[in-house]
């Protein structure tokens, strides 16, 4: 009935790094959050504070920078890659590394009708993301993106739901149905020569189609549709989750008013959202080992 | 030597307002943060806490939904100027209102290579901004916009600057120069038939065309020349103002790794920042009144 | 090789509810965030859009309001429990439910030297958790708080660590350690007749003396020994998970101006910082099931 | 009709500084947030990019630093003036400064029943707030709080206030009254042998008691009698100046389920909100300047 150290991990978050690439006079932007975490033999470590095993943290940000330097990270995924197995590698007490990059998205500045060759706007609110494991377990790549708003302001409904004492909702024939969205996919096999800039905006474009283009009964089974849809198109991704808040759009009574409003003057609610998580996943999927989520379960 | 009542207002903070437009199938998205502020005939609500003056922020919400339902707010310059002389015009204690109006930026979703008729996708991260102001000095509209984050990664330099003894900064002929711009300007005559949607964005447009294309010398040298070029452009405008942080971008002293580092690799930095103010005015400009901010002077 | 549904839940998140008990003139406030989410038989609700099975996400917000009428939330854990058990024992769909709350702090107003009866002051910024999960593997109540900021000005150092050849950092014997706590800790058997509100101050306290007065060799060492405090301290508990961000404080060079700085002057940084996750656990531990985070991996 | 430079300052904006008193074993902590900004001769550095008489905001950050190293920033009003002073007597371009601090709270850790001598807990919400100004027209000294979070459950009604057409409110003889609070004061003679941290204490001390003890008709009225009590209380004040969103708690509408509702489950909304400057003044109070905001008026 000991107590024993349990799941652990250690590293440097949110390095901020921008990378410049200066091709002749015409400039390139990556602008990234860097993380990266480390697990391994660093018991010791805890139990009696001995550091010799503990590659600093101020390490860790130093070897982003240099990785950064020495390749251009884009795209994000095989850079994340080459740093991750960096750290388990060349690091001898490191027996797993976990890299999460997330791509701020930046557009050229139009002027004068022309994209500028050095000057970019800052684009969003939607972020590209990335987490890579190197583990035991094997090799794990999640691609992504989260805070992409989206709103239909018809193809929505909600009805014939279950009903019990408590509910006072009526159910609507026509609503707008927004979201913010946050998702994420996994491959099959990683190591395999994926464009992963390619498979990125192919993604996005078919989860952004299927929230569009289907008549929605509810978040729910639009969420299903896309990441099925995204599964179909990319035979290399395995599975795919989604977050998606519902943030509620409520029609305005505009009656004591004299007015109608036929889904035209919405009020924008903050809190309470509705919370749907949803995902699909090949019947023969390897397994996901930790590729959601860092093993300690603290987000 | 008495104590008096000094600068007061009240008003409705941040209604969050989405308006739709149906046209047939394809719908027109307008969403607002919409805040009002009145000033009147209030100090018995202060003194002796006699309501009988006080029109309910309540109400003023429920006037900001009726109004967008009878006026699309669009552009939010006129729809502001309207609820502001309802105000003033239509509830007796009141002498001046203040209504101000973010607009968050959406675009159609992409659906196959077409832009989508009800799906849309929220841009930024600026935001568009107006606050009108109807008072016993007359009527200000100030236009303007937040959060637009732009940056160039060459043709700025820093040099030649005063040198005290806690001087540590070396000059530099090449950095990136990076902001989040806050621009309001103001309008001699704002009671014109202008055309406000036409103006903000040939303003923004000459604003990002002047921190492009102008070789900075320093950030002011920068703010001055895109107030002029704005001001030149558009002979309505009689002030413009720019706050603008100077959000630095740190070239990484990769030499400890046998690495050099020709402005390739920066870490973004987040406080602190420099922080600019930057003017430009018609010297026959009328007055500002209390157009730039409430007039309590409290954020 | 088909594509099948994979994990999923839905509820409604934030719900922002204050309870005021009213006993005579003195008032108890209970300030809550509260979000709930179901699992279950909703493959339908997301395969072909059939909603019969789901009770909307608007009555999980008024099963909440209506629990906190009939029950004063007050500790968090039993309330939690009870509303969770209620949608798993009376909504025939539903097979598992999480309910997690956030307490906000208050204190009562000191009023002429004396707590005022129903006049309060937050404090924070630390906000006390919980998230109680009743699932067919059973019964889970994870206790906890986040953002609790803590800081000592001495007692820390970091030397005799890893050293590569990108490595530069140099080892201190006496620095400030600041951290921003969240921590969760799980018990044996949460049936058990707990007195939480109690168990709750005291593994702060605990936490709280150990990183106050261990001599501390590394952040890793801090956390650890915190977590085994709190194990020795409480048996009930049978394991505890910790997240530390190492805010980092810097030490000014003042050289170049003649001033020396010996650890007085600092400058605390936003970004990067250190991230340190450890945990002690007890070996005969049951499972912790999803004890920890939502089973579908996605924050 | 030229186009002219209008208002214009510039400064180093969020210099987070940690200053560490180390008196024995016994040490003090003082946590700021130091924003600087000068004015003066810059023309030649916005029209013609000419930098000879521009202080980098690099060198106000250092000497920042400097004067917190030579100046215990305790009380931080008389550190600020100080620091003010600085920039306009000994650099020669400089005729105006203002330095806005804020100071964060801490308090001791309470260890085995004990405070620590040198392990502290953050405190809040609220935050401590100073603005100085020394200009050609004298020197303002404004002390203040900004989110100061309070709430009474009872004690408060609103009734009687104007109703038009779009009035749909209904009156209330008790409901929550909550707030954060924004407050700001003046001295008459800031040059005054001040003991701020006492009048700060005092100050706030005076207005919560206001707030808990008024029968409140209206949070305009509970303003206005919290800045007359601070100015009765305290002659050396010439103004104050309060903001305050009423931040709603909605009474939940428990009907439908059977259940009375008499105030004890609320719903806190967070937009939109009330939102009530109001001020109390001396009739004989000196000119207020430019003490209240930045001359610029963008916030």
């Amino acid at each position: 009935m000991a107590i024993v150290l349990g799941p652990h991990q250690y590293g440097k978050a949110e390095t901020r790094l921008v990378r410049v690439v200066r091709t002749g006079e015409r400039h390139e932007l990556v602008d990234l959050n860097v993380s990266t975490a480390l697990r391994g033999h660093f018991d010791a470590a805890h139990l009696e504070g001995d550091q010799h095993n503990v590659l600093p943290t101020d390490t860790q940000k130093n070897t982003a920078y240099v990785w950064a330097k020495r390749f251009v990270p884009d795209p994000i995924e095989s850079w994340a890659l080459s740093l991750a197995r960096h750290f388990v590698d060349d690091v001898e007490p490191v027996t797993g590394a976990r890299v999460e990059v997330e791509r701020l998205g930046w557009t050229r500045a139009d002027v004068g009708g022309a994209p500028h060759r050095h000057t970019f706007l800052r684009t969003g609110p939607e972020v590209r993301t990335a987490a890579v494991t190197v583990a035991a377990d094997g090799v794990h790549v999640v691609q992504g993106f989260k805070d992409l708003v989206i709103l239909k302001s018809t193809g929505s409904a909600f009805r014939d739901f279950l009903v019990d004492d408590l509910t006072t909702l009526q159910p609507t024939d026509d609503r707008i149905m927004a979201t913010s969205l946050t998702v994420r996919w996994r491959l099959s096999d990683p190591a395999a020569d994926t464009d992963w800039n390619a498979l990125h905006a192919s993604v996005q474009a078919v989860l952004v189609e299927r929230f569009a283009n289907l008549e929605s009964l509810a978040l729910q089974q639009t969420l299903w549709h896309m990441g099925k849809a995204a599964l179909e198109a990319h035979p290399e991704i395995a599975e795919i989750r989604l977050a998606a808040p519902n943030k509620h759009h409520f029609v305005v009574d505009l009656a004591p008013f004299g007015e109608a409003n036929p889904n035209e003057v919405f009020h924008a609610d903050d809190r309470p959202y509705g919370l749907i998580h949803a995902s699909a996943i090949r019947d023969d999927a390897p397994p996901a080992g930790d590729a959601w989520l860092p093993f300690t379960g603290l987000a």
